[in-house]
């Protein structure tokens, strides 16, 4: 924990030796505001405190504003959901017993946040049995405080990482999020004038493209923009062999900008080639450089793959850029680290 | 519906019209059973009928089964699980009534199955109440016919895929699934002995592996029996450049075995390449031959890939045999339908 705390440079959090029980850590948890033995340094008392678990990573600020509003008004506040499954009792015997009426009850998720006074409070008269088996802070503040917790609708994301499945989900997911904008680098120059509007305009239709045309040797404010705004795919479109050079300052500019420090960049270096005679190749030299290159800058969590567009007639560029646009897509999609240093062809 | 029964090619299936309920809907299909008027010819009465959800795809046959035997001894029965979040009861206000005891509850989850007379005399009695607003079919047998079902733990795989990251974790289940085994071919010639061992070995760790040594175009009863045995990936080592009429046998055995019919099938070339000089080259025409061919057997839903395995250094083999594996495993895993037809090098 302190590892991470200090990785992505956490100033404000303070870290609590957690319980044998869910309700035993919470309690360890509020009782640095309240008591000097449990904190090095007391820290201060807050108004309002937010419960939430570290297995509902999805949770949006927008929730946790609201649910922090509604306890402050009614002393208690929890973030809940329609149940999926009709929810039913067992009778001792291992047979139903009675099923619930669906659309009265609801799942109980997190966020959740309390009046500090009011959970602490709840929390000192817990019993052992509460402390023990419990699994619900809203039920300890209406029997221990009568407080009747406000209910706010919460959104679908708030699901609980519980399964395997549910791990593939949040994978998918974090995925998607970062699927949602490419840049695309075009160097100025003649020759790449058609490429360079082409392929935007292909990859237009399943993601947001921000277009760019400029020299990467120089230090462009534009590109410095797109990178602050958290984009995480790059297509560098050039024409020289496989020079790495340029697209090292690309990676320069991605490694100062603390990036690639939460998620992989995908980075995606398209050449044009125009053949000179009919039948052209791709040297073993020009691979173990890209490789090489792409070993290098994995270490900074930046994927790098390469893909040829072959500019042989005129006629087919169109379709032969679609075929780019839709390979870009897998690789920003999938974000393999087992592909990147691999040569793509369009 | 019809076209997915006629492209299985299933028998034993009677399709009914749905109603704008769920109990409506399995209503209509109990009928079927019990009045001439909604089958044109009468499907004969079960003693036992199985209820399910297709929205839980991975339904395991020993949980049906079970579910099936304890209805047959006390007339219903269903799969349940424990709850994921504490369920509570909110007020008018929209704020907590009270929570219930995790632990006393279950979630309710399909498949159940009951005796054909109970549920149907079940349906019978029911109110309009109950069809438009109902959604359990245990209660219905334990209101109308005073049954209480037997519950029967059921497996994390009956979850219900209800949201989009749903779809994400059952689309990974699947692909984990048919990730499972490997049939390596090395095409028997002296040259390839030494790759056709170490490539097997280096798999093993990640995956099952069935490694086999014979010549394609032979009909094999070995390999005959591992594409019946289900297996849904395929490397295929030679030496000889880029050959596609072996591997078009391989195709033509997969197409014949309706194992692609269900899910694609990744195939993928690997092709040892020894430089006679230090500086080789791949070939355009090469790329365009596979690329061509993969095309092809895309259509049937198998998804060919071409490795390419450097024979430089011998020091260097066991390395590079390494990342051929990896490789390997990324593609069978990601079973990316945009990279067909690609030539990854190792």
């Amino acid at each position: 924990m302190k590892t991470i705390i200090e990785k992505y440079g956490h100033k404000r959090v303070t870290v609590v030796e957690g319980g044998i029980t869910r309700h035993r850590s919470i309690f360890n948890g509020l009782k640095v505001f309240a008591e000097n033995e449990f904190s090095s340094h007391l820290v201060q008392k807050p108004d309002v405190v937010i419960i939430h678990d570290a297995v509902r990573p999805f949770v949006e600020e927008d929730i946790v504003s609201k649910v922090v509003m509604a306890a402050k008004e009614h002393g208690a506040a929890g973030a809940i959901r329609p149940l999926v499954s009709t929810v039913i009792a067992s009778a001792a015997d291992g047979c139903l017993d009675h099923s619930l009426e669906r659309a009265r009850y609801r799942a109980s998720e997190m966020p959740q946040a309390f009046l500090f006074d009011i959970i602490y409070e709840a929390y000192q008269q817990c019993t052992d049995y509460d402390l023990d088996y419990g699994t619900e802070c809203l039920h300890l503040a209406l029997k221990y405080c009568k407080t009747n917790a406000r209910l706010v609708e919460g959104t679908a994301d708030l699901w609980k990482v519980t399964y395997k499945r549910d791990l593939y989900a949040a994978e998918s997911i974090i995925k998607d999020n970062l699927s949602q904008q490419v840049c695309v680098i075009t160097n100025v120059k003649e020759t790449l004038a058609q490429i360079g509007f082409l392929l935007p305009e292909s990859l237009k239709s399943q993601i947001k493209v921000e277009a760019i045309s400029v020299s990467l040797s120089k230090n462009d404010s534009c590109l410095q923009n797109i990178i602050s705004g958290q984009c995480y795919n790059f297509v560098c479109v050039n024409d020289e062999r496989w020079t790495i050079q340029e697209t090292q300052e690309l990676v320069n500019m991605l490694e100062k900008s603390n990036i690639p420090l939460l998620y992989p960049v995908v980075l995606i270096l398209v050449h044009l080639d125009i053949p000179e005679n009919n039948s052209f190749s791709i040297g073993m030299e020009d691979l173990t450089t890209i490789k090489k290159f792409a070993r290098e800058t994995k270490k900074k969590n930046i994927l790098v793959y390469s893909l040829l567009i072959q500019y042989k007639d005129p006629l087919l560029l169109q379709e032969t850029v679609n075929s780019a646009a839709a390979l870009i897509m897998a690789l920003i999609k999938d974000r393999n680290p087992e592909l990147t240093g691999q040569l793509l062809v369009a």
